[in-house]
């Protein structure tokens, strides 16, 4: 099965994958995701490409498709010649001459071909919906204000000493992230609808990873210790391969928050050789085990 | 009602709408709008901008909802500072402290708006969704063969001297033009579902538009002038607010194609005064009116 998952990144060129082995049917098809603006071999902090990423590698871990997955420098000629102005993520079916540049129609695409497998890639789920949904803008809220707050400062406020209204983006943060730590803990399941990844896993694991990531370094804030449930299931992401296939080192996703937010602190990340934190706090992994969520 | 519909560009800054009139509530939706490469107050040639906007448009006419456009420099600090990496269209709705940046969820709004609103924006129609689906795509596959085959030639090749390849792209996009005539033709209808604008025609005119213009100007093809019932539902995009509220000039339409096809073969469009191609050829618009389809 080696063939049937490829990434291809700017500075490689392998073949194209096989599908003459005399199984059934299943079509390949090719994802084209943001490089990382460090290194444009590797991957960027592209939370859409990250998202449908996991969603293909769903349905190749089922043995339904073949995936390929190539990093793209949005920058380059070649890129705009091929794309005409469309950004990633970008999904092509070659054998349909299919080009899908658009979030609805990727989405819809992958919809119809986990329906057609019997995948159950996207069973709904209101409550889960719901819960989800707006963390992510709120994080980039908090993010906003408080980058604001320090800016020009030597060290991150603590935050326990930020105003009033920097303080109410941030309570209004972890009181998101308490609500899916509770959602969590009254399901008892290992995903957010069961014991298989779906959809909704896809959206929220790497916004997780990257408001910790990007908490830490640029924030001085973590997600609190005693959303122990939550922190299982950030801990699942990392045993998931589907997330840890997908996902960019630290310093891109640093690199990516620090362009957009126009930080020049320092070019640490840039000389950094990449590294992943697909690992938890000491102490959170002790309740985990202690409550035995891990088993 | 003018303060219920604004434009704001790069270069204005015009107050916020003002809802206190002692009308029913109607919720602010800030668009924000790719600008042109030419001149960034003036609005780009961005398909899902001018699809997102048609519709939000639409809401407007019927007066349930007050909506703000702003065309945005992506490649300013400030634009990247504020929605952190996401691209145009982005839909912002201050009241829930919103922001909308996957096309999804700008699309999930607008719907679930219409919905509440009781705006029949999205009727679904198969025949519809299936005739007008690939028709963009094919017609990029066709632009990029023949711009390939034309480069470096003086004149752009006419295409009854395209070598069969080339000539099959150009076919495959006729048909596709011709089964959306006849599909017109069997419906009679002003609109492809009906007598008012759905998501569908949101979808479509913008893309016959682009064809039209850069299928003139950069190689030497034109929709088919005995396609009457397709002429004349662009002559109805022409003649619909929502789509000439939001359509960019030709000249910024050329140069966003041009920019991707790196196609440098003279600055004439950013140095014209804008100017938009909102008629049809004279011979077809006779044929329309012999058919009494203008009534």
């Amino acid at each position: 099965m080696a063939d049937d998952y490829q990434i291809q990144t700017n500075g490689s060129d392998g073949g194209l994958a096989n599908g003459d082995d005399g199984r059934p049917h299943r079509p390949l098809l090719e994802l084209y995701v943001k490089a990382s603006g460090i290194d444009n071999r590797r991957i960027g902090a592209c939370l859409f490409c990250q998202e449908f990423w996991m969603e293909l590698y769903a349905l190749y871990e089922v043995g339904v498709v073949r995936v390929e997955v190539k990093t793209v420098n949005v920058n380059s000629e070649a890129f705009k010649r091929n794309f005409l102005g469309a950004q990633p993520p970008i999904m092509v079916e070659e054998e349909k001459g299919v080009q899908y540049t658009d979030n609805r129609e990727i989405e819809g695409r992958i919809f119809h071909l986990a329906k057609e497998l019997r995948v159950p890639l996207f069973e709904k789920d209101l409550a889960v919906e719901k819960n989800i949904q707006s963390i992510y803008r709120n994080f980039k809220v908090f993010l906003r204000a408080k980058i604001d707050h320090d800016k020009g400062k030597k060290v991150v406020t603590p935050l326990n000493e930020l105003p009033p209204q920097i303080a109410a983006t941030h309570h209004k943060l972890v009181e998101q992230l308490a609500n899916i730590d509770q959602l969590l803990s009254q399901r008892g399941t290992r995903y957010l609808l069961g014991s298989s990844m779906t959809e909704y896993d896809c959206e929220l694991m790497p916004r997780l990873h990257h408001m910790r990531i990007v908490g830490q370094r640029l924030l001085g804030f973590d997600i609190p210790h005693n959303f122990t449930y939550l922190w299982n299931y950030i801990l699942t992401a990392y045993r998931t391969a589907a997330f840890i296939e997908s996902c960019p080192a630290d310093q891109d996703i640093l690199h990516h928050y620090k362009e957009q937010m126009n930080i020049f602190t320092n070019q640490r990340e840039t000389l950094q050789a990449p590294t992943k934190t697909h690992t938890i706090p000491e102490a959170v992994l002790e309740d985990i085990r202690r409550l035995k969520l891990d088993q």
